[in-house]
């Protein structure tokens, strides 16, 4: 039914990659979950990766959706929480599902304020929520307590509403040259942004001493924003998913529009089969841990800043980002590599985005399922590593499982020839 | 005289280089030109390169001149002005004799604010000219209309006052991790300081805030370090001045302390040979420039950022910063063999400022003049390129002639076998 010529495929790849290119994602405005995600409701919790039941939740994101619960006043304890959510009075969603994608566990509840990134040309949006902060102990690496609590109720109260001011006072902060500039200055947009916040600093601070004024406060959120190098990520995360939605619904296309992990499965979706998820069990993540933690002791508990690779960042865009080695591991060669690989997969090289190493040669853009099932060559992915028991342990290389790819393919059906 | 047995030079080799690597940049203070530096006067103006008496000075170098004799009120006209200095009552001195270190014409008077970056290890202190701005008509570029003026006596009366108040409410503000990160950010600091720029700003709008409220004037100053992407580059220039007077001096060592453009001489100091130059003729730029603008356009005006390569920074680094090919031309494959070439002229690797594609390799580190007139390989200088009738024209690679290097060595003697 699905099945498509390979001039059908073509076209449809093309026109879906071109849309994606065409996007002009601009910051628009910071606001809460439920104010800013259709469908969203107030005992509505979103979590990363394709859904599950809520008994099948049994780690970290067990742990972040119980601590959403309280955080929201949905219930006064854990076991208060867990009784609800077996009963249904609190629901759990897929933040895909919502305009949405989150950090690692990627918990978001109606209240949490969360990044809104608008596609000028096609009126796309793309949501994330305001970054953490860098302690290892957060709610997205799947820890819950009173110094995480009051934390996210300070980014809701005192970050967000200054965010919020200073972005509605510029008119919107286009995404697309700030991720170009620090693609030039070593950033891959996943694992590194260290450049993309100082680039972004330079653009908010004075919209937010406008908006807001010089005082304390101000002095706070400006601290925040200057000393956690990876606060630009869910920018990135919230264009990606802004970008790649343009796409999502593209008949016959085998573009990916989407790349999750929860607890226990990595899945994709494809351009040309709308809303259904293609899983996998996740492999094995080749991780450099912080010190004092070995493999033992971490554990997978969802991710969805995936999108980044989706539109080309990430993994693909490895050979831009060699300072990554101190962070995640690797070589600077393998780096080179890993990008090489990803030309092979991927259904054009990106106009705007470049890498210095690579006489500036586009990031591979557009991951195309057909080629992937074709070569055997699956997206490299970047990524964040957890402690099992919550918290922040390292990061390292993902090599995405092949079955997904080929599952999709054979729903999307083989091309045949129109000849 | 100078002879030396080749221990006893190596040894003060050895010595030269571990002070300069020992030494702990900080910058300290702004302040004007005749308060920080040591013998300056009302009536000097000092430029850069070798000194040459004041008729030979042709091109943007005598313009330069002859505009700060004005701006500083010693002449009302360009004609009293070069009077006054064909009669020594305006006296042109070099800026290394003072401390001091210029970009292109590097032209310095008394009333202009100078960086102050001292190495709280040996006391020694370089400096340099606040950066100009970006205009591509400057002082620093051979221009002198009412426009410069003007913005000079900004930089003089806002931006100075409120830099000082900020970096002297910091206690100082150490310059090596600074360096340390932008390397990792595709800077070589020197023709490219984006993202030391950058880190600086998240550093300093604290403090400036803080000394100075804020206001329509700091609204201004934070602008003008924010939206300058080479401002890095004369704190860059006063550390590298700073670090390498630190060796200057050293008896026997053929260490480098020194390189420098007048209009028509490359010159070079060596640790063991005192305050002497060692000059010849400037080779050709190999430069890419700005549209419109042709080879038969350039000129060569003076310049002392070489002191960032005396350091281990600028061509020394390129292999850090690919993202010059925008700007200055080459080849990523190019910048990879140019730094790689260095580390045979060089005494050891920098165990702080690293480059990310050579895994994290220390940049070269400490020229050897010996190593120069014995291997025949000259350092490879990044270079702004400057319109023969004034102003900014573009950027590439100078090869640094031979000459000097071996006239170094033969002053210092051929080492010869203890034994």
């Amino acid at each position: 039914m699905l099945e498509a010529t390979s001039e059908q495929r073509a076209r449809a790849n093309q026109a879906a990659v071109a849309a994606m290119l065409a996007a002009e994602p601009v910051i628009v405005d910071v606001l809460s979950a439920l104010d800013a995600l259709p469908g969203m409701t107030p005992n509505t919790i979103l979590t990363s990766g394709a859904p599950m039941a809520w008994p099948e939740y049994e780690g970290g994101q067990r742990r972040a959706i119980l601590g959403a619960a309280i955080y929201e006043g949905l219930a006064a304890t854990v076991e208060e929480a867990d009784k609800l959510l077996h009963e249904g009075k609190i629901v759990v969603r897929a933040c895909h599902d919502y305009g949405c994608v989150g950090s690692v566990t990627g918990v978001t509840s109606a209240s949490m304020p969360v990044w809104v990134v608008e596609d000028r040309v096609s009126g796309s949006r793309g949501h994330c929520l305001v970054y953490e902060g860098g302690d290892r102990e957060r709610l997205t690496y799947g820890v819950w307590n009173e110094k995480v609590h009051q934390r996210l109720i300070w980014i809701r109260e005192v970050l967000a509403p200054q965010l919020a001011a200073a972005v509605r006072a510029t008119g919107g902060v286009p995404v697309k040259p700030i991720i170009r500039r620090a693609l030039g200055m070593g950033d891959d947009l996943h694992s590194r942004n260290t450049a993309a916040t100082a680039v972004l600093f330079q653009q908010l601070y004075g919209p937010i001493l406008d908006a807001n004024g010089f005082n304390p406060t101000t002095r706070e959120v400006l601290a925040f924003l200057s000393q956690n190098e990876l606060f630009f990520l869910h920018v990135s995360m919230a264009t990606g998913k802004c970008i790649a939605d343009v796409a999502a619904g593209t008949p016959h296309s085998s573009i990916v529009t989407a790349m999750t992990l929860n607890e226990k499965q990595f899945a994709i979706r494809v351009a040309g089969a709308g809303d259904r998820w293609f899983r996998a069990p996740i492999p094995v993540l080749n991780a450099k841990l912080f010190d004092g933690i070995g493999p033992e002791d971490i554990a997978f508990m969802g991710g969805e800043s995936l999108i980044t690779e989706t539109v080309g960042l990430g993994g693909l865009a490895a050979a831009a980002a060699f300072s990554l080695q101190d962070y995640s591991g690797g070589t600077p060669q393998g780096m080179v590599e890993t990008t090489e690989a990803m030309y092979g997969i991927t259904h054009t090289e990106h106009p705007l985005w470049k890498i210095p190493f690579l006489s500036f040669r586009g990031v591979p853009f557009g991951i195309d399922a057909e080629l992937v099932a074709k070569t055997g060559v699956t997206p490299r992915i970047h990524m964040g590593a957890a402690l099992r028991e919550g918290g922040h342990a390292g990061a390292g290389l993902l090599i995405a499982p092949e079955g997904p790819f080929q599952e999709a393919i054979a729903v999307l059906g083989s091309t045949v020839s129109a000849h």
